[in-house]
Formats: structure tokens, C-alpha cells, sequence
């Protein structure tokens, strides 16, 4: 391991795939099973081009570059200490070539990327709508949850800008926000056409959904099955297992 | 029983719900489990004032009439034989002052009904989008199952006008037109509020959703609990049973 890239009061987790570590600091905001479950959704063909908006500490497009054979996967954060963390994280793996962190606010993406050039676009974005929620004293996990610095508009927008025709954002947010995500979306020329929702448990509401939308799209919404996270016994199931490679689930909660 | 409010080829099913009957056409559209779980869904506070669209036979004036203190309940339906039926179900009931079916366009409401009068709209509206599947070569059915004359945002352009601010709609329709409901309903200034989904079974995607939106409502939504139709043995769950009054569920479905 090369120790130089990690700073004091920040920690190494195994990713459990392929080998891949991520750098994160416990005082800040660690991944959790959205950002695993986002990329398990994602459809990322060979030789794609990804960006990954929103990216924090880069656990989606390190994901990404486990899961796919991406050509290019970018990753923009606006908060210069978390992107940072991300480009250590990217160096730890020796990702260099495939991952790049672009620290910039996403309105100013194109600065960097070229608009209708990229084929994938996933975010994990801020959950909570600006004015809603008490904003976290610790500014960096504010802005990781709330809409400080970017509304779900601004994500919407450039993820559409970004897109090739027929390319596809995938997103994972609060069911709560179903509804700005279909108006917006619907806005921007990005169909909505494939809902996961995550339930807690068989017979409980969804508190994570998984949106797949297509640039350009028709209108044609499908479901897939709920993603049911415990068994009645408080197990995990059997899917969840499988996505978490069915070892070490804990690491990957623990933030 | 008034026979001669019963027509050749008609028959007379009991609604299990203080004595109520229905008038029903085997060879024509008969209610099914929507009607039923939309009424079950709907909030109708005493003295209400009721809009019914796409009311068809009346089964969901009919049903409103029986669970709540409504003080008038309207049924728009805009098919002449069908509309006819839904009258002479009212008839039967002696519900004549409570429940007025309406011969008409629902687009042609505010010839009957002044627009911001209206508590609570319901509909349970055609389900197809125009262009979509195949016409069902017996017209009336054709009409109460396709968007052959009235679309989505006809209904929902209309329950807008009618509704009073903070006024209520509860409609139930298939989740693949989700996004088009949220979308219109917010471009009608109806915020969608409440969403329960109803799945066949515990771990399936849903096959109806069902939907209340305020008029004027600030955006917020909540998910209920999924309703779920079957347990794994095959069984009604307890809460179908429920709301089916526990006995002669297949009455309600034999359509």
C-alpha cells in the first residue's frame, strides 16, 4: 500500500471486489448501500464513457470501474478535500488511465466534457431539497445530503446536457422525491423508464428508489421487482448478498 | 327489487355494503378490484361534495355512498347505455338524492358543476394511452378501457377546475403511467401527496397504483405500505379480505 496517499484520521476499506480500495475519513460522510446498490443497477456497456456526478469520496466510479469494462470513467465533485480523498482512492488502485476526479461544481462540467459525449451518467445526489432538514453543523456532510450546492434540477440538467442520444442516467434518491424526479426528468428529455424501489423489508413502503432514465426516450415506465433488503428473521436476502459479493457486508455500512 | 329497472342481458349484483346492488352487462365493462381498492383509498370527510369521472356504471358513486357521509356524489360518464345503467342502479338504491349521474364529456363538466366547487374527485379513468395495444372491437368497452375520449389530461385538467383549493383527488391506474401522472398532475397544480402500491404478491412489482393529490399541495410525498393481494399459499391477504368485507370477494371480480 502506498501510505502516502493516506492522511491522518482517514481509513482504508476493502471493496470486496477485485481487489479495489477506497480511502474515506470516518468523521466525514462514508458511503453507504445506495452508492453499492447504484452502481449494482447501473447497465454500463463495453468501451462506455460514465460520469458520475455528485461523486464524494469516488466510491461509484471506483464500482464502476470494478464492475465494467468502461473505457472512461469520470467522477465530479465540487468539494475540494473530498475530491481529493477520490484521487487518492484512484491512485491507491492504480485506476489512473480509466478514472478520472474532475473537482468543479457539475453546472461547470462542460468546461471539461464535451455536451452529447458521454453514454452513462449515474448520481447519488443530495437527498434533501434545499430548506428541508436541519443542515448537519460539518459542512462537508451538509452539503453531501442536502441541496447546498446543487438542486436535483442542476443534476437533471446535466446529466441531460451531458448525454448522447439514447444514453442513460441512473440514480438512486428517496422515493419522496418521485415525483420532482419525473417532472424534472420529463423537463430535460430524460424518460423515465425503469423504477426499482428498495423496501426495507416484503410487506414495507420503499425508502431508496433506482431510476433509469433514457435520453430521448418514449414514454414507457416498467417496474422490476422490489428489492426487499431483510428477511422476516432480520437476515439479509439472498440478493443482497449477492450484490455485496456474500462476504463482509458490514464494511460497507459501517460509515 | 324495481324489475323494470332491469334490462334484457342485465344482471344484479350485490356490493356487500348495505344492501347495495349494482346493474351490470356481462357482455359490457363490469367492475374489478380498482373500483373497489379506489374507493377503499378515497378520504371523504361528512357533508363532502363528490366528483365521480369515467364513472361507467356508477360503481364508485355507489360504494362512496355506502362508506362515507357524502352529502352529493356526481357521476360523470359520458356514454349514453352506460350512463343509463349507472342511473338505474341509483334508482334501485333510492339513493336519488345523494347520487346524480351526469350524461356527459367530462371536458363538458362545468356545464353542470362550478369550477373550485368540489371536495373530492375519484376516477378510475381508462387506462391505455391513445395509440396504445388494441381497440376492443365492442366500442363501450373500447372507451372504458382506452383514451379513445378522454386522455389523461383531460381527467386531470378537469378534477383540477372542479376541485376546491386543497381539494383531493384520488384516482387508481397502472403504475407504467406514473411519470405521466406526475408530470400533469403537477402541471394542473395537483400535487401528487400519498402513493400506495398494490402487488400481486409480497416480493412482485405492482400492478396498480393508486394516488392522492391536493390541489395546491406543496410537494411532499409519502409512500403507504404496499397492498398485497395474494399470500405465497394463494390466499387472499387479511387486509383484501378487509376491505372486501370478508366474504363473497368473488362477487367482485366475476367481471
Amino acid at each position: 500500500m502506498k501510505e502516502e496517499l493516506i492522511l491522518a484520521g482517514e481509513r482504508v476499506d476493502d471493496l470486496q471486489l477485485k481487489g479495489l480500495k477506497i480511502i474515506q475519513n470516518p468523521e466525514g460522510f462514508c458511503f453507504g448501500i445506495d452508492a453499492v446498490l447504484l452502481s449494482n443497477f447501473a447497465e454500463i456497456k463495453k468501451n462506455a464513457t460514465v460520469v458520475d456526478l455528485c461523486t464524494g469520496t469516488g466510491i461509484v466510479p471506483l464500482l464502476v470501474a470494478g464492475k465494467s469494462q468502461a473505457s472512461k470513467i469520470y467522477g465530479i465533485e465540487i468539494q475540494n478535500s473530498v475530491a481529493d480523498m477520490a484521487q487518492r482512492s484512484v491512485k491507491l488502485n492504480g485506476l489512473e488511465e480509466r478514472v478520472e476526479i474532475i473537482e468543479d461544481d457539475l453546472k461547470k462540467a462542460f468546461n471539461h466534457l464535451s455536451p452529447g459525449s458521454v453514454d452513462v451518467v449515474t448520481c447519488n445526489p443530495p437527498y434533501i431539497a434545499s430548506g428541508g432538514g436541519i443542515l448537519n453543523p460539518h459542512s462537508y456532510k451538509a452539503i453531501s445530503r442536502h441541496e447546498v450546492l446543487c438542486t436535483l434540477e442542476d443534476v437533471i440538467a446535466s446529466a441531460s446536457k451531458l448525454l448522447c442520444n439514447k444514453g442513460t442516467l441512473f440514480m438512486v434518491h428517496r422515493p419522496s422525491r418521485l415525483i420532482d424526479i419525473s417532472y424534472l426528468a420529463r423537463k430535460y428529455g430524460l424518460e423515465p423508464k425503469i423504477i426499482r424501489f428498495v423496501q426495507p423489508k416484503a410487506n414495507k413502503k420503499p425508502n431508496i428508489l433506482l431510476v433509469k432514465c433514457v435520453k430521448g426516450g418514449n414514454p414507457e415506465l416498467k417496474f422490476m421487482d422490489p428489492l426487499i433488503v431483510y428477511e422476516e428473521d432480520g437476515d439479509y436476502t439472498q440478493e443482497i448478498y449477492k450484490i455485496y459479493n456474500n462476504e463482509n457486508i458490514d464494511v460497507f455500512n459501517k460509515g
